[in-house]
């Protein structure tokens, strides 16, 4: 019963892409597919299809070199869900500390037959360089500050079910821009599919040079309260910062954190997503997180779908 | 061949847990229905159905707090043996260490169309907090000192198969009562079965307030070695101690050790448990622990049994 | 597709082996017995057979006292092509630390109903200690500095394939080799099998007493070039050195490196091997390591066939 056939559609001739790398490197046409057929699967998850072993003899592995669990989990429960085998391989226990390359670790795994490698490294360009010696699928998991395709797919993939396009909508990425790949990342798949952004937090955390990139900044969230359509609420990445980037997290909550006060002041049928692990009271207050407005949950269900369309994307058409 | 049809039986209608968070919570009838049921899957196993997939589609997560990897990898394999998938969630690696609460850690996994959140953490009352926010099944794997009932159950169940029944037994709980999850989980089980129960230990670890649970204390193993029909060894728990409650190691085992001289004094039918892992030599010897009277691996092969039954119990009938 | 029956063919009657404790143990015959096995299985996998489900409602534990990822992702893979369950059972999140010992460790898992343990140790002898008193089958993963039988086949499947025949061969093993058991799984399993073996490296490594053994011995790698068929690199193991057995890794290089001049002067048909993780410019230079002589992603690949062939032997054949 869990297993019948879901139908996913036919995959048209212009995808071409042999890994995910970033949404820099995609077009407005091969983002849109992803996100088309993540709504498959999203709806196919909720209609009870929980196996749809599209990819059934495919191996992935988790090639996390920074820690993680959610992103990790919702890969592998999109790859188990499509039916391919897991394999996880953490820094704590790899070879790495024997001295041994990041190319030559995959190149090992690839060698046992693996199809995906999914990788998080803190070096920004890893999956890029893995992608240029590895036969074997690439997704970007996390590559330092630069980006975090999947992550960026389904915020917008959040954002276009609740308004049914992402064209014409202005969307507020508030708090740590500087050294978030999920900004980044949104920033590339937003403006592909037209629409406005602005990037929103202290001067110490965001540069005016985001307007060469046709990206509008705010030093102040006040300022920008009333024109948004969708908040991005950024984590504070205590953990990736050298230097203090604010006098204190109180300081940064009264400038920048969501609550009841702000709500007000916004268009109703604003939308709230943070992309979490969420600081409560930091960026946003209990208040909001949970309230009618925010999506934080449902993002992490596109999660799994965003991760399942990837996957069968670039693996069961590959041969 | 493996996957040949087992006869569960039917779920009965007073059946209306949606968690199994302590064996406080149980009536008499509901705590023999999963031994009925665990009894049920433990035969089926020795009759080689390695796999009886009544929960295939389901996903459980191991949200271990503390570290474990018997408890983990019993219930790993239980639902694993049922068909669901498994996803393993620890805090070495967890976003807890960026700021989330543990709730906020649960939903976001529920959110991944998690069925079961399997839960230890240092914290009593934690499964319940998430019984409270959460749609799925929570399973209390232990709660700090508080509960942990599918230990409880698994030694119930032990000591029926050896005896036929539970009461009229009298069980003697020896050791560090008061650090003990699994001393309270046998006490709720076995008083509401109808058996008598002696906690035995130092007066350290040994409190007269028991009593008023209809509990017998003793602070000499030697004065009830004649009146037991089960003696289950707890742990000496050094890791969750503060400070020392006994003098020395030796002093410990001189007192409360069992060895071949307390077994001859006995009831010749004495059943041994000890929830393991055992330290040979402070709580029982090599040769007690290897005898006959032993049942030590009994539970644990009987741990993956009540797994199994309180799985399907709180899954299989949920939708 | 992918799960169509593969004819594994028939296990001969002298197969009678219940564990794989190391090549010392095994006769020439048993020896290539699993070669032809792992060749065929490696053949299937090439042939897109990703799933032989042949130990299907088989369980198998990683019971991993050393970190590994390599060693037991190639174990992992290799049961779950088969169809077996796979659980991991790492010492760090382990109850070695509550004082158990290795012995009750064990059978706890077996008491799970588990069916093979593969375990890694840093003491000699753990896996023949485990096969007193298991009924599982046990597969040695590495113990100490003695044996890792599963690098020493694929290592010798690796060299069959390249020359169609290990008998009369003469095989070099570079470097480290007082603490390499992979040195020793293959001097036993060479020497079975009619090859003349040469242990190389600083006099700090190397012992005359291998004489003893049928082995010769040689501290100048530029003295056996022109007449070695083989040259297995043994990573220099830093973390297992108590004290550095040579003056730098600097000098170490020069005299041992294979580089392009060294390689000029070898047969030239010679294979290159090496277990990995590779440090590249320690033992072999990068355009050696990914030159055409070089088969050290094939071992790898190589690895998965005879993991699969050693648990397909041990585990089908048993009931």
């Amino acid at each position: 019963m869990t297993e019948v056939p879901v139908d996913l559609g036919p995959v048209p001739p212009f995808w071409k892409q042999r890994h995910l790398l970033g949404l820099e490197e995609l077009s407005a046409e091969e983002i849109t597919l992803i996100l088309d057929k993540a709504e498959i699967f999203r709806r196919a998850m909720e209609a009870g299809h929980r196996r749809i072993p599209v990819l059934a003899g495919k191996t992935c592995v988790n090639l996390f070199f920074e820690n993680s669990t959610r992103t990790r989990t919702s890969f592998s429960l999109a790859a188990r869900r499509l039916g391919a085998d897991v394999v996880d391989f953490s820094a704590a226990t790899s070879s790495l500390s024997k001295g041994e390359t990041v190319v030559d670790t995959a190149k090992n795994l690839e060698a046992m037959q693996i199809d995906a490698v999914i990788v998080r490294h803190r070096t920004p360009g890893t999956p890029h360089l893995l992608a240029q010696n590895l036969r074997s699928a690439v997704i970007n998991a996390g590559d330092g500050p630069h980006e975090h395709p999947t992550q960026g797919l389904l915020d917008i993939l959040t954002i276009r079910q609740r308004f049914g396009r992402v064209a014409g909508l202005t969307v507020a990425l508030v708090g740590d821009i500087q050294h978030s790949r999920t900004a980044r990342s949104n920033i590339w798949g937003l403006k592909k599919l037209g629409a406005r952004v602005i990037v929103c937090g202290p001067s110490t955390l965001v540069s005016p040079l985001w307007e060469q990139l046709g990206v509008e900044y705010s030093y102040k969230l006040d300022d920008i309260l009333d024109r948004v359509d969708v908040l991005n609420l950024l984590r504070i990445q205590f953990e990736r910062q050298a230097t203090r980037p604010f006098p204190s997290v109180r300081e940064y909550a009264l400038l920048y954190a969501m609550d009841r006060r702000r709500l007000a002041r916004t268009k109703p049928n604003i939308l709230i997503l943070a992309p979490g692990p969420i600081n409560r009271g930091v960026e946003v207050t209990a208040e909001v997180a949970d309230g009618p407005q925010s999506a934080i949950l449902d993002q992490v269900t596109n999660g799994v779908a965003v991760r399942m369309a990837v996957l069968w994307l670039l693996l069961a058409v590959r041969n």
